[in-house]
């Protein structure tokens, strides 16, 4: 039994070192590995079947409002990224430029996309003419680049995936609705399918997208405290379309200008995923985006019949699971760790006494919870007990959070709190960037949002004393 | 009626200019617009949305034999390139570089991948160790650059979206069947799916791929006779296992190198739909990959009832077809056009008169032939329509392109045929190069490929009239 546990116990304890223990997960559940290119990874197959799971999903959602699909290119022209004068000074130092083409020197150089409100823009100045040309909703999943520093999988890396949707709308209420609209989406998708809790909100002006008018955020919480930006939905005004010359003659037979949006989730969820659900034992995948949902094991293979009825079950539950058999020739106490490494959601043990017992032995993986049930009765049990695991995972993270949220009213207090325990600060804010800075340079934390859900704590700021204007949660973050 | 006609009678005819009819259907059916990058497209919603269905059916398939996705990074530094000698040789000329990332120039340039062969070793060196470890089949969905002089909507762009497939196998055997069944896979799916017929073959040294043993081919024959390389799997031998160092400890405890393949598809595959399948009213797509497949289209839609009844038409066909309703304020006439355009495989036309019989009016897009169809026979009779039209049109295909292939055994004869007659030619080759060459400059046709269905036409080189190893199809090409 000592040499079954040797893999888990090699995994670094969360307590011990978060940051260890993360890194050990991503590499041992085989979800990335480094390259020789520094800071972009190999996501392997077990991470990007996750991912996969994940835009299917998405995808599915953005059709049902109306998304369509559409590919630009992945070069941006750099006089192309200059014209919004806020997004090339949010982008511009940290992108990679391409200046030779084939054997000769370019004329222009070219940017590989880090966002590409640039190029849909150019592409909409021709394209939308009249207003029977909009709305325009349109998306793409790709990958981008942003030439970080120091990079981490999943959270930041140097090229990563993602889905970007850009917008043009003839009136400011439509951007504005399009802009919430995916947020909701994010959120539920978010809650539904990953089951990680997020608090909806907006960004201060400090915080929001390099040429937005307003930024709005999910902002979840990781199991070491920390908030992972989950997703965002930028709403542009008609600024972009401004520096682009975006108009469109409408009904009063007048040129306007369009509104617009956009809004992306990246690979950075796989993280919030391990971040939010994992343990000492590794991954813990929710049922609905797990690749692999049930992993059956039989328990002394060898003996009569037992593989026979492993492949039998396997075989009549692939028809409403995703389900593996484990036939390997490890031990099955080797089969179990590595099961419970890679977060699959429920295993099936099945030895000679359960089958004499017409019964099997399904362990949970977020409680490792054994529950002896009929064979006959499998089916139906498996749907019941996926179920309530992915709807337990939920409320355990939602339950978790909100245990670490704290609410100040005087700054000693913010910045003990921030200081010794993990989680977020709900305080007042008087609305002005110089606190925002203070509170950052005082405590590492961050404004993460200014909620949807405000609630008057006091009537002052934390850090000034001044009058208050929003609550902000705070935190540290990735 | 003369101005519904309009949209139609701006795309040039086939036959007058075929590059003419190419571009304004590619432009017209709204597949891709031009960008203010050069030789980059953007892939419009309907394009695009052709291009996902290609890639769903296509993944689907692979997954059945066992291929997993994974993602490899965009950026290949400059060292890795070089470690293949053809290799680099092939791609270097054509690659762009990346010099600067964010503000600092960067040690050892990158190129952005034009391929990832390099990639994928530098990631098998380390990931395969063992025999347990084999066989890889992965396979990844992105998007390479090759900078390209002149470029082609679809056929030939500085970027492109493909799928490229890497193994590695224990031996030799294993990766000439890996080879050979990808290389299936693409041509089924080119007939089951796109009714696109195709001959398969081996590549001529001087044809294969820069770093191959061999290469397999699948050649599609264009409206204008022109052949389009519409897909490729490589077999690599253990070239570049050496130059990578990829071994394995066999189960006799030896080291032994592995052996590799690659494949590929491309949005090209998109251009070949189009000049297989198209005529002079526009695009016609193949049922099964038609991101529409029936277009309601009610005529006299002012008509008491009529609207109505077409929505209800559209509703009930939606749980088995992809359906559409075109209830804009154009003229039928003119809504015939668009749907024509855009090769929706069939509309139904649905007036007052059709509702009082209780009936409607099929009309299919390849044939233009129009079926009286009872309304409560339809969803039945549709079936049946899209089924006999997608064998329908393999089978035109197959037909057309069958009687565009000549024989030739005197090189006076070939040159003749190439000269006048748009297909291919069917002629023996000795083997050597210079005769490759020579046909090349003499007619500016080249090798398509050695069919794998040999037949001895005569004894003796085409060409040089010395004695024949292969019988080789040639033509001009995209």
């Amino acid at each position: 039994m000592a040499k079954d546990k040797k893999m888990v116990e090699a995994i670094t304890s969360m307590d011990e070192d978060f940051a260890q223990w993360y890194t050990d997960v991503v590499k041992k559940a085989e979800l990335i590995e480094y390259t020789s290119v520094k800071g972009c990874m190999v996501i392997k197959p077990y991470g990007y079947a996750i991912w996969e799971n994940m835009r299917n999903e998405l995808d599915k959602r953005f059709k049902a409002i109306d998304v369509e699909n559409v590919y630009m290119p992945m070069f941006i022209p750099e006089s192309l990224l200059q014209k919004e004068k806020d997004h090339v000074e949010g982008f511009a130092p940290e992108v990679a430029w391409v200046t030779h083409g084939g054997l000769e020197p370019l004329q222009e150089r070219l940017c590989v996309r880090p966002t590409s409100e640039t190029l849909f823009c150019d592409f909409y100045k021709d394209a939308i003419q009249s207003y029977r040309d909009l709305p325009k909703v349109y998306n793409q999943w790709c990958s981008v680049v942003r030439w970080e520093k120091t990079t981490r999988p999943f959270l930041r890396s140097r090229e990563f995936l993602w889905q970007e949707g850009h917008t043009a709308h003839a009136t400011a209420e439509e951007a504005e609705q399009r802009t919430i609209l995916m947020l909701d989406t994010y959120a539920a998708f978010c809650e539904e399918f990953l089951a990680i809790p997020v608090i909806k909100g907006r960004k201060t002006d400090k915080e929001k997208f390099a040429g937005a008018e307003a930024t709005y955020t999910i902002e979840a919480m990781m199991h070491d405290g920390k908030a992972l930006q989950s997703g965002t939905s930028h709403n542009f005004g008609d600024g972009f379309a401004k520096a682009f010359g975006i108009q469109f003659t409408d009904r009063d037979n007048k040129l306007h200008y369009v509104h617009q949006t956009s809004w992306g989730v990246t690979t950075r969820l796989v993280g919030a995923l391990i971040m939010v659900h994992g343990d000492d034992d590794g991954l813990v995948l929710p049922p609905r985006v797990a690749p692999t949902q049930v992993m059956v094991i039989p328990v002394r293979q060898d003996a009569d019949g037992v593989l026979n009825k492993a492949m039998e079950v396997k075989q009549i539950l692939s028809k409403h699971f995703r389900v593996k058999i484990d036939d390997s020739e490890k031990s099955p106490g080797w089969k179990f760790s590595e099961q419970e490494m890679r977060g699959i959601p429920v295993r099936i043990e099945l030895g000679p006494k359960d089958i004499e017992n017409g019964s099997c032995v399904v362990v949970r993986r977020d409680t490792h919870e054994k529950i002896t049930v009929a064979l006959d009765e499998l089916q139906n049990k498996l749907a019941e007990i996926l179920g309530a695991m992915q709807s337990d995972m939920l409320e355990r993270a939602r339950l978790r959070r909100d245990e670490s949220i704290y609410d100040a009213t005087e700054y000693d207090d913010f910045k003990r709190i921030i200081d010794t325990k993990p989680g977020f600060v709900r305080a007042m804010w008087c609305g002005n960037e110089a606190c925002e800075n203070k509170i950052k340079e005082d405590t590492s934390a961050t404004s993460r949002c200014m909620p949807f859900e405000q609630e008057i704590i006091s009537k002052k700021c934390v850090c000034c004393g001044k009058e208050a204007k929003n609550m902000v949660i705070w935190g540290k973050a990735y």
